[in-house]
């Protein structure tokens, strides 16, 4: 699927099935109301699937979308850029943390390769078991890293779109799969500082109120690069209406890939937990480009990278985890699979006051 | 076990294996603190268990304690007394929230009868299979409700002394039969007025600042409630230093049995993870009776009714769910069961920097 047929094919949630689950949800035995932000998320999946009760997700695959960045060269991180690569390395063996969280909640673990910079030290495989190991590499480099958006656009409008592409196809590939929720995951060293850019550029909040410590910067490194990404948005003045052109000026190859992961979700109705701040910041691209696709968007946790909060509050979204998680990888939005599939299960498996023969105030 | 055995047998954390739990976490491929609450729910764990890394919880059991209050003839709720006795039916037949929940993470759920004062519409069980279906329900009634704690005192001494019991010895019978991790559930119409009072007994807060609104009640009925409480405890002036005097004051049976549950699991060191108010409450009664109990704790969830926070506060325990949530059963507490597994894994399977050959910055 291509961008353009993406968008066209993303529609509103389904209203019909929405006020059938806000129907439901009163007659369950329980008190009105009384599970909180668990009802609203069920009755936007039922919008999502198109009918009530929406499928229990069973089959979860986490997408780690990995990639370098020439702001690297700013000093932006202590960590050295062959981290990426080697963090790569580590998901496929299964020892990183977004590994551990899938295997405890079942979820497949698939590592995409859109722009890894150094070599990685793994044969890319495509197919076979992913549950219960490590994850399986799907090589899609569009380039090796993205130019220093410091002094340059990070990316070519064609780079970028065909980013992008490589996510919707990933979405699509594993939908057909049988996979029946997405996560977003993402790795790459320096990559908080494009998320900050794109969120300061799609929501005008000043780059110092969306620019966090990422892996845990002091606070001279903090200061430079909230710096280096308030003068990358003077030097290009990124243009909202263009969704590509921001994604290409100040974005990443892993950006710019899970916005597309997000519409190809949303095109196929299948819902897409975000994880942190880099998939926040995507989905502000996803959003820009589709505004219908928040409909498929499940805000998985609060990133305590402040981008993160001020990128959900612009989609209108509530993040179901929130516990100062800041590792990315898909982490945070993995601790939440069990509570969307228990907020769906509600409208499947419970009696209503009447079929239990349990009195109403 | 008896109670005075459990208080005596309540030790603290052990800090030999805090200490190599902390240190795990610092070498493990992930920046120092990037898992935020998780990394020192892990360390407390193993502080539980006595050695590092922990066990990965497996086998979660809920235990639905359920009973009766004399208050509800003072009109705190608009439901009839009768719908404890018709949602324990519904917990057997597997048809309530707190089951959809426990079938989706595995967990099996036992309804304890402590006290409800209707009849039960189901035959009393014990033994069998219990995950994927309904619950099983096990007799220890102690009397048929309590008394209206707004006359009298709702308990003898020597009742809530037995209901406790009936708590520690259910924490004792799950794990002996193989159940890892406890989960505390509840219920009882108006069962939060008599938390509400334990709360502001034990806290010295307010009726006013941790009296709720329960299943839902109106401004008229809370302020009812709330005056009902307060009076309460004008009229038993509860003595925090003798807690079996507080809960047969202003307790109820499930409350009591709630706080024999959490020492008979802090005793055993596994795991509680506490739910809402009701929970709230008990814990507090446990931590009277033996303050190293709160190291076997772990808060769930954040109840929207306000004692819950107060409740939290008071123990120093951080909620890990927070989605306002107000049902009871157990329901948030079970949705926090993935959670926990996810942060005991962690010290598992996380590869090392070293192992995994990942740089560090």
């Amino acid at each position: 699927m291509r961008l353009n047929d993406a968008v066209t094919v993303i529609q509103p949630l389904d209203e019909t099935a929405m006020v059938a689950a806000r129907e439901r949800q009163t007659r369950l035995t329980k008190p009105a109301g009384s599970l909180g932000a668990l009802e609203g998320l069920a009755v936007r999946l039922a919008g999502l699937a198109g009918h009530c009760p929406p499928p229990i997700p069973k089959r979860p695959a986490v997408a780690v979308f990995a990639g370098d960045h020439g702001v690297h060269a700013q000093a932006v991180t202590p960590w050295p850029q062959e981290v990426t690569a080697q963090m790569v390395a580590n998901f496929l063996a299964g020892g990183a943390v977004v590994n551990a969280f899938a295997r405890q909640v079942g979820a497949a673990v698939t590592v995409v390769d859109v722009g890894v910079a150094s070599p990685i030290l793994a044969t890319p495989v495509r197919g076979g078991e992913t549950v219960g190991r490590g994850g399986e590499l799907w090589a899609r480099k569009v380039r090796a890293g993205t130019r220093d958006l410091a002094v340059e656009p990070a990316l070519t409008p064609a780079e970028a779109l065909a980013a992008v592409e490589v996510g919707i196809s990933v979405a699509q590939d594993l939908v057909v799969e049988g996979y029946d929720i997405l996560v977003t995951g993402d790795m790459g060293i320096a990559n908080t500082t494009p998320a900050a850019a794109l969120i300061a550029a799609f929501t005008g909040a000043d780059p110092a109120d969306v620019t966090g410590r990422g892996t845990g910067v002091d606070d001279a490194t903090l200061a430079h690069k909230t710096s280096v990404i308030a003068a990358a948005l003077d030097l290009h003045r990124p243009d909202v209406h263009d969704p590509i052109g921001v994604l290409a000026a100040v974005g990443g190859l892993e950006h710019a890939a899970i916005a597309g992961f997000i519409l190809g979700g949303a095109a196929l109705r299948v819902p897409v937990v975000l994880d942190g701040v880099i998939a926040c910041s995507s989905a502000l691209v996803a959003a820009a480009m589709a505004p219908y696709a928040v409909g498929a968007m499940v805000a998985g946790h609060r990133s305590a990278e402040p981008g993160a909060s001020v990128a959900l509050s612009h989609l209108g979204l509530a993040p179901l985890v929130d516990l100062g998680l800041r590792l990315g990888e898909g982490t945070g939005a993995v601790l939440a699979l069990p509570i969307v599939a228990c907020a769906v299960r509600v409208l499947h498996d419970v009696a209503t006051f009447d079929s239990a023969g349990v009195a109403k105030k």
